[in-house]
């Protein structure tokens, strides 16, 4: 099978750039290992890039976008319309998610991969595996091979990013009930209970909030989906945007790109590929700790921590695009520090 | 006495500007308060301004540079003279503050509050009250009237700020042994045991860092610092430094300027001009949660939260200017991001 191919060529970071990286690093006028997760940063870029002297010099944020049949349950305060109409707002520049990118200007891909309406917007990428997934609660969400289509998508999108030279992938999403969806699959994954993963989404009322937790429990419950079978995870209780971020996350381990992870949703599609390669875990980074509080339990499972604490739960992409910023900055520490023989100092040692 | 008639002027946030500055976040397309700490960041910087329309686009980070007496009791892993040459570098371009800096446009104010060097350099703002402290483990670091100094320094360097038309300031150092100094402080005015507040500074070995546990405990011994006189704090157990940052975080208030609180030893100097003022605390906001453990527990005595969680102790004010990215992006996306009327959806409000 093709997929199966394409992970066989995922392999470890390169150890002697990262060396080579630390080494810069070390002489660089600050307390040794002082810039802390930044200087983790550099380090991984290096291994990815295979080579002490990383790029990040252009920046996608790939946003999968999709419907989810679930919503028909009530799980979502706003109307399944929203999925649509954000993202064509997304090709308008008016989104958070397009203020956040031009900071660091970072391009917006946007990918309508299940949206339930016809999009007729040149500046969207076009790859629909269907218009929404069925409902979840009355059986899978999609087939297994809908479910491999998604990753595909994922993965074929990146091989492109990477063609044009991209050097840094964020992860973003639109899809009314994905929290819904990232909450099933990682109460699989994880063996939490349901109730602690859930929260409040764009506002729901307390009513709406116990259906929520109702609606997951019953669409795990019928679907049994086996937790060792991450494909029939995905397929069972996913959505397409979670396919194709989990394609994401494969592929840039296949093709070596970094990859910054969203919130919620995108730490659910992380952890669903860390569980069918675990070494995709490698070309991850983090970004912000969402207020989603499942998003907290998927950092857990998949061993990461966020870098920015701003209780945002946006989605979009929109945290992404600030953990990008905090990347610049490494960057810049790193090529345009001084170094102690620059700095006419003495190293900072330890003295006994 | 001038310093009790400059802390009069500090008056409470301009609530309706903030409550303007919300109506216009929650007309921005996105769930309501899904910005989280940017919404928060947006309103303060409202209410402080006394304009829903505030500007950040001036920005300056104060540099307090002084030596400390008590090095010469082996508190620190580096030289004494390093302040001095740090102090000149921060006007070089090279340290990891003007990396930072210089990714938001930020001024640094280099000012020599108390460095032991005889500093020629045009670029530096001389106002040193004495070439460093005494040794605190022998008495009074300095006098009640320098300590009052300090602080004035720091209000007058703000007005300075204030009258080229600074917009937001953050807050940086430089002084061997100053983490050692700070935790004193947060000692006496926390009540926490000093061990938990001593981390290993720039590089100590465990037997210097048991000599840094007793030092600090000593010097509260001997000098028996009154919790509640916090000139009696600083003057006994503090710094130039800390009495510098001291003023500048008053000086803000009184000049209602936004000023933003780098690592642990910036937070030490934003608790005492609390415990100065408590009103002082409205106009600080916070960056990144240090490694050193003190951090933690003075950002619990002031009751704020860190934005950025990089593990970083480099000092100089590297969490400040990364915090000022954080801040820009909340700027950006109320600005910046469209509204719902011109995203043309429904809004996103709770359904019953």
């Amino acid at each position: 099978m093709i997929l199966n191919e394409l992970l066989n060529k995922i392999v470890p970071l390169d150890t002697e750039s990262m060396r080579n990286a630390q080494i810069r690093l070390d002489s660089l006028t600050k307390p040794l290992g002082s810039l802390g997760k930044l200087e983790d940063i550099v380090v991984k870029l290096s291994g990815i890039n295979c080579s002490s002297a990383p790029k990040v010099d252009n920046k996608a944020i790939v946003v999968m976008c999709a419907d989810n049949g679930v919503v028909e349950e009530g799980v979502s305060s706003c109307p399944k319309s929203v999925t649509a109409s954000v993202t064509c707002n997304f090709t308008r520049g008016i989104t958070a998610l397009n203020v956040f990118s031009r900071l660091t200007q970072s391009k917006v891909v946007v990918v309508d991969i299940g949206v339930d309406a016809d999009i007729q917007n040149d500046a969207i990428v076009s790859r629909k595996i269907r218009k929404g997934t069925w409902n979840m609660v009355k059986g899978a969400a999609m087939t297994e091979e809908e479910a491999i289509k998604g990753i595909m998508t994922g993965i074929e999108i990146v091989k492109d990013l990477k063609e044009e030279g991209v050097n840094l992938l964020g992860t973003g999403e639109m899809g009314i009930g994905n929290t819904s969806t990232s909450s099933a699959i990682t109460a699989v994954f994880t063996g939490e209970p349901v109730e602690r993963l859930v929260g409040v989404g764009s506002g729901l009322s307390k009513a709406a909030y116990i259906n929520k937790i109702e609606v997951i429990k019953r669409a795990i419950e019928i679907n049994k989906p086996d937790a060792n079978n991450p494909i029939d995870v995905l397929a069972k209780v996913g959505g397409f945007d979670i396919a194709g971020l989990t394609g994401c996350f494969l592929g840039a381990a296949i093709y070596r790109i970094p990859i910054v992870i969203d919130g919620f949703i995108s730490a659910a599609a992380a952890l669903t590929a860390i569980r069918i390669n675990p070494k995709a875990r490698e070309y991850m980074f983090t970004s912000h700790g969402s207020a989603e509080p499942g998003a907290e339990i998927v950092m857990k499972a998949i061993n990461m921590e966020p870098m920015l604490n701003l209780n945002m739960r946006v989605g979009e992409g929109t945290g992404a695009a600030l953990g990008f910023q905090i990347i610049d900055a490494a960057m810049a520490a790193y090529t345009q520090m001084g170094t102690f023989a620059d700095a006419q100092i003495e190293q900072y040692v330890p003295q006994e």
